[in-house]
């Protein structure tokens, strides 16, 4: 049983003339921010701001690298060669970390982006190709996996260290896989039903599906998000019902 | 009086499915490679390739940011704040020591492109800026500067490692700065002339002027270019003249 | 003695999952609309969606060409040979007028955007090259100009169709030129301020300066802005304010 | 038996400062150009050029739109909701018309890209949105469409005027597919079999597989390739052959 859980949630998505999110309010609930490497948002001042933001406030710096589709938000499953696809992590880790280093701070972990997620959580030998490449610039890098999905299996697989994530406000099927967009109570816009239910989830260590089924897995971080009004309000009351259960947020 | 050089050219300007450039033949011929960081040209594909052949033929390593103007080759003219303008640098440092560790090597040399190196020649406090943020990423990073501009005298204030560099087929005023490209001879096409012209530069440890004006300075590495079949040519006789003079050619 | 003026504003300025001003709040005062051809702002999607609403509303449609600086949203100068510059112009025109076809709609005007609209009104042949790309396109477009600048001669001496515009938010200098916006006052943001100073001007067909210069001009159009709250409160301000002394709002 | 028949080619897929293709070669060869239009290839100028040079020569030009994929030269296939998609379209075509319009000529086809041509060749309702798309901005634009696949089912279904092509290099399988690039002689890079293989395709008004199967097919063009030595080889091959048993060239 978990009693300590880091929250984290993705940032640094504006991009040039254009903001998007509510970066502000999330710095001050979350532990660990995935800072967009300019691919798919964010931009070398977005970085830099974020980042020294982010470290202002004791929240650990993430890389969150994604498809080189700034139009789809990276959101278009797009295909690269093993190899490729290696350059292209390595190449938005090693911005991130520069930036980084300027801020005085360092990266901490990895989590991927949009379609780059949803196909690696998919895909174990594509997540292992991301994983090796952020071992091959970053050894101690810590891989931030979608929990029961073939990201955790891949970063297992490659020994390492690894940071668990259930979603605060998305249902689970039996399988342990999210309920499908399309579908009726999928996305959890009550903050009321969502707080309650991802504390169950860290006290139980175990996903617990929309049918009650428990599949227990190791829960180390929570994603939330900040692109709504109610997100941010979801946000805050999954950071209160977690103190209010005793269990402590912190940085993993 | 100067008996060792580095040669160095700009190289992976090709991108996505254009190549341009003649690396290969120009990676047999210089100690130190300008590697194009994605904003200006090159991608993840062309630098991870470029700077493995680099490393392969024990060629240094050099990040070669500029503005982010793909379209114009990084020849516009482009107005940033100053934190801006650092962010840009650091971002495109830090992607190529990435791929540079994957790659088992490393970024040894900064030196600015296009409109960003132009603009930095003139504009001392530019060049500082973008100095002082190569040196928020990597301390120990060697710059090369123009000989005789504003790029050098930065560098020096700020206690730069620095490699003086001089152009292979460019003339010279007699202030040290460059004919200008739309005057004639401004631009050396003979190899038979650029050649030796070159050598007695590096002999003397000074700039020859057209008009034959001789200006002191530190000669660490020629510019050659690789962009035509005539700069390659002129690239081979500037390598033989140095050898039969008896100077050395090796990295700084 | 104008008794009729056209308000117009920028739209669609908005880009893939970025959202930028408010359109729709403006769509209901304004009688044209500047739109954004995908270079520093806008997309497909955008375009097209705003061009539809901007029917539906009886809202004049315009195109608003920038330059390729989507990151910078037009806002660098840049520099392009005669020629080229007019391919780019034609370019965002083309699209904009496919876009307005297969909307069952038309492009009425072309006004430019940003450091194209600062340099041309500084630069007659600049401004001269723009608008005869416009008419080698759409000979018969309206070309929307900054009242008493380098614009309005060159539209002039072409024989373009001409829309002299002032703006709602900004103070003048006694030559007609703006104030520099780093001065204090240079821009207005109290809207009882800035709309019976606009009535004054169309009234007086003049541009009323800081210190009370009027300098007579043809007024047709009002620029408006809708990126801040208080800018749609200035646009209501503008336009409750010409009803109430008889001036006619409607599309130039 | 057809006794006349186009040539074309993929033209104008330089972009900025890189160069691709072989057009001046290709432009004394073919009857129609399928000119890039920015998204994947080509740029303003490139799309200007191209086209003054097709019309001084004659030749016929269409628009060749592509996916928003300038790294990936268009070969990513990408998802798009119908609208979208259509929007694309419509921009490409757009831009299209204005630079032929202030070239003093005219777009008379369509020719879809890459994965954009791979996805729409399989889906008829995709092919059917562009097709769509083009006759909203343009009802009389021919559609060149892939001989036997959706392609021609969705430009015969919504009455449009179609060319349909095969390709000179390419072979078939028997049930008209192109046979799998990965396959040994999947693509022909002897002239010696290319001409004379398309031309009695031609005289046979049918698609001729591998394996010497006939599928009756209507054949307005072939489609030809410049982008290796070799493919101009081809080219003038297929002419050569073509004329000399009297086959006439002419655009469609």
């Amino acid at each position: 049983m978990a009693r300590t859980v880091d929250l984290n949630a993705d940032m640094g998505e504006s991009y040039g003339s254009w903001t998007k999110g509510n970066d502000a309010a999330l710095l001050d609930i979350v532990t660990s921010a995935n800072i967009a490497c300019g691919f798919h948002a964010g931009d070398w001042d977005v970085m830099a701001d974020t980042m020294a933001k982010a470290a202002e406030n004791g929240v650990g710096i993430g890389a969150h690298p994604g498809f080189p589709d700034l139009h789809g938000f990276g959101r278009q499953r797009m295909s690269f060669a093993p190899a490729s696809l290696q350059n292209l992590i390595r190449y938005q880790i090693g911005a991130a970390q520069a930036m980084a280093r300027a801020a005085g701070t360092e990266v901490r972990h990895l989590k991927l982006h949009g379609a780059l997620a949803n196909m690696t959580s998919e895909d174990e030998e594509m997540a292992r190709h991301c994983y090796e490449a952020a071992q091959s610039v970053a050894p101690d890098m810590v891989i931030m996996v979608l929990a029961g999905t073939a990201q955790q299996r891949a970063a297992e697989q490659l020994g390492c260290q690894i940071a668990c994530e259930i979603f605060a406000d998305r249902a689970y099927n039996s399988d342990a896989t999210l309920v499908d967009r399309k579908l009726p109570g999928a996305v959890i816009h009550d903050a009321q039903i969502a707080a309650p239910r991802i504390a169950d989830m860290v006290e139980a260590g175990a996903i617990i599906a929309e049918d009650g089924t428990q599949i227990p897995t190791k829960i180390d971080t929570i994603c939330l998000h900040g692109d709504t009004p109610g997100a941010v309000d979801i946000a805050r009351a999954v950071q209160a019902e977690l103190e209010k259960r005793g269990i402590s947020i912190q940085r993993f």
